[in-house]
């Protein structure tokens, strides 16, 4: 099955690469500024969590440590915070969120329970041991309003310079967008719910 | 900041909610069917692998074993890898690819790279106390003709039924997002470079 590759193919393909590895060395020596991000996931799709826990996975890789807070998901234990416990005291999780607001029934507790995620950001904001911060679900806190919009943006913006911040959950509001350094928005091709399959161990959960 | 709520809007939420509850668990109660699916990262925004690996720890946390194939980014060592290592023989990783073409710049040892790691791939298909398997950047290989589509979309078809398969990569070929399970395109909204920040321990890397 191996392609047979003939040494003119080759000799214009270095060429070619030798140009664009130019290009991408230019490209990386304009970008010089180092500092904390305000990033958000969000989007219909699939990955907006499993994206920031990943970029968690990479953060510990580094050395440094990493905070989470859930606003919403608490009902449910996940294989990622069962994975995390690994790490010890280097992943600080608080879960608030006592689960999706139709489980809850409550509209109290739910504004309760965002509150006091919300305050739990902001602690671990303070702490200066932590180089990126999980805001697992906000958007979703903010799209129910259950927290001040302005006050939050204001919050995440006066951030420390070398936090890194990850916002997830759909329906982003456009003043976090408008704040944020990086913003992607997860899109569903395609979707196995549709086919009858159901929520897997591993895999949704 | 607390929100005031008026015992009237909380009885309308929770008869609202109720009703979505009913809702919910009617579609839960019909999806019915455990298979091990094939997903598929695409899409020109952050997060596609990120996510995979995300995906990883949440397999782990269920206390199964991942296979991760790494097709492109070899020539670094990422932080994901280094936070993986504390998980042991639980994680087989293996890493081909020797860098971006522009860096290798050698079209035959980037054909005879995506084979080697094609091989492994196959290798780790076929070892059953794998749960998940994560072909990193398999979408770069294909889009580079570096390996047969035709033969890689039927091998991955003809997986054993217990295994989910994540396949990353911008520009993922239409054979295989139609042989897919779950197709999530990455979309980028914004994204810190244009404004000359550069890529950061921890984020990018």
């Amino acid at each position: 099955m191996t392609r047979e590759i003939s040494d003119s193919e080759a000799a214009r393909h270095r060429e070619k690469m030798v140009n664009r590895k130019s290009v991408q060395d230019a490209e990386v020596a304009e970008k010089t500024i180092e500092k904390g991000l305000l990033m958000v996931n969000t989007g219909p799709g699939k990955g907006k969590s499993t994206a920031a826990f990943g970029l968690a996975l990479r953060m510990l890789g580094t050395g440094r440590r990493v905070g989470i807070v859930q606003f919403i998901k608490g009902a449910w234990s996940t294989g990622e915070q069962q994975a995390l416990t690994i790490f010890g005291d280097r992943v600080e999780w608080r879960t608030m969120g006592e689960g999706f607001t139709w489980d809850t029934q409550d509209l109290k507790r739910d504004l309760a329970a965002a509150t006091k995620a919300w305050d739990e950001a902001k602690m671990l904001m303070a702490d200066e041991t932590i180089g990126l911060l999980v805001l697992d679900e906000l958007n979703i806190a903010l799209r129910y309003d259950y927290l001040d919009l302005t006050e939050v943006v204001a919050t995440l913006q006066s951030r420390r310079p070398d936090l890194h911040i990850i916002v997830t959950g759909r329906n982003a509001k456009p003043p976090l967008i408008e704040a944020a350094d990086m913003v992607t928005e997860m899109t569903l091709v395609k979707h196995h719910f549709k086919a009858g399959v159901k929520a897997q161990s591993g895999i949704e959960y």
